[in-house]
């Protein structure tokens, strides 16, 4: 996370986005693991201890970009019922996060994170996300289970084989997943 | 995962033992972020190359060093019945891993991975463990969840939520995990 609070619109904001750009733009040109904070700092026009004083290494700085790129930034979409549209979303989720890129911005999210604040705002997008979809369906007069149960029940089983055993995910999974909220005391019942 | 099969008994044993050890022993004197493999290498009396060519990088060393730690080294508890057992195991895994060590080695193990098959190690363990436990209370006479069910109902929770959101993680939690799988249709029905 930043070390430095950033006011919007402010040489701060400014050289938070020219540091995550040439961040972007240079992974995407030498590769990840090419990556020196000198280079960075040069291709933003800043120098190489105006990132350290706000981001401390390189890793931090990754992990910084990564929860960037990871924020979500469409509205969930409205399929008519809570089932649907949670089933949508879980897809949709697992698509984005088990891909080659997707994987790559958690890892670096999580490693170079040492208070943990990058992960947190991963998974608070993801809570977000769904209470947006929870709500919608509370004013359908729709019954909904909890915003924990879902990330119990979904997010957490969809993460944890994202990062400890990829093979054989897909979209069946994803779904049975969020069939298992609606087959049980698992809705409204639960927390 | 090391680059060659090792030989139990053999040198090339020996050399693992022998590396690993050293790591284990330099973590504890000069700290985890002062390592090098120059530095392992002395201490296990092997060349740098030696540490190379087996490990590729110090990264993927501590990896392999990490998943050996997380190797659970007791058969769980018999307490008598499927639930006591599952919630004595769910208390515990949650206690080793949510530790600071316990969280280093989980970051390691997924960091130093490139083939994910260190990750997939330390979820092996974790199912081994529940097995057992449902193959006791299977003989007991007790009817059990798969152990898939498990792993998304009570593992894969706690290690979410040790990796991305640790703040208030306590005994109590996993115990409603283990709830949670005997208050509706989780036991038996699913996978």
């Amino acid at each position: 996370m930043s070390r430095q609070m950033v006011r919007p619109g402010g040489r701060s904001a400014r050289v938070q986005a020219g540091v995550h750009a040439a961040v972007r733009e240079l992974s995407a040109e030498v590769g990840r693991d090419a990556l020196t904070v000198p280079m960075i700092a040069q291709r933003a026009g800043v120098t190489p201890s105006t990132v350290y004083r706000r981001w401390g290494d390189l890793q931090e700085l990754l992990s910084d970009v990564a929860v960037e790129r990871l924020r979500p930034d469409t509205t969930p979409g409205d399929h008519g019922t809570l089932r649907s549209d949670l089933t949508a979303w879980a897809e949709q989720f697992l698509d984005e996060m088990s891909s080659p890129s997707g994987r790559a911005y958690i890892r670096d999210a999580l490693l170079g994170d040492p208070d943990g604040g990058n992960a947190g705002r991963c998974s608070a997008y993801a809570a977000e996300q769904i209470d947006v979809i929870l709500s919608r369906a509370a004013e359908r007069g729709e019954e909904t289970p909890a915003v924990e149960t879902v990330m119990d029940r979904v997010v957490a089983p969809l993460m944890y084989r994202i990062l400890f055993r990829p093979d054989g995910l897909d979209a069946e999974y994803a779904r049975q997943l969020v069939t298992g909220i609606f087959d049980n005391a698992g809705t409204g019942a639960a927390d």
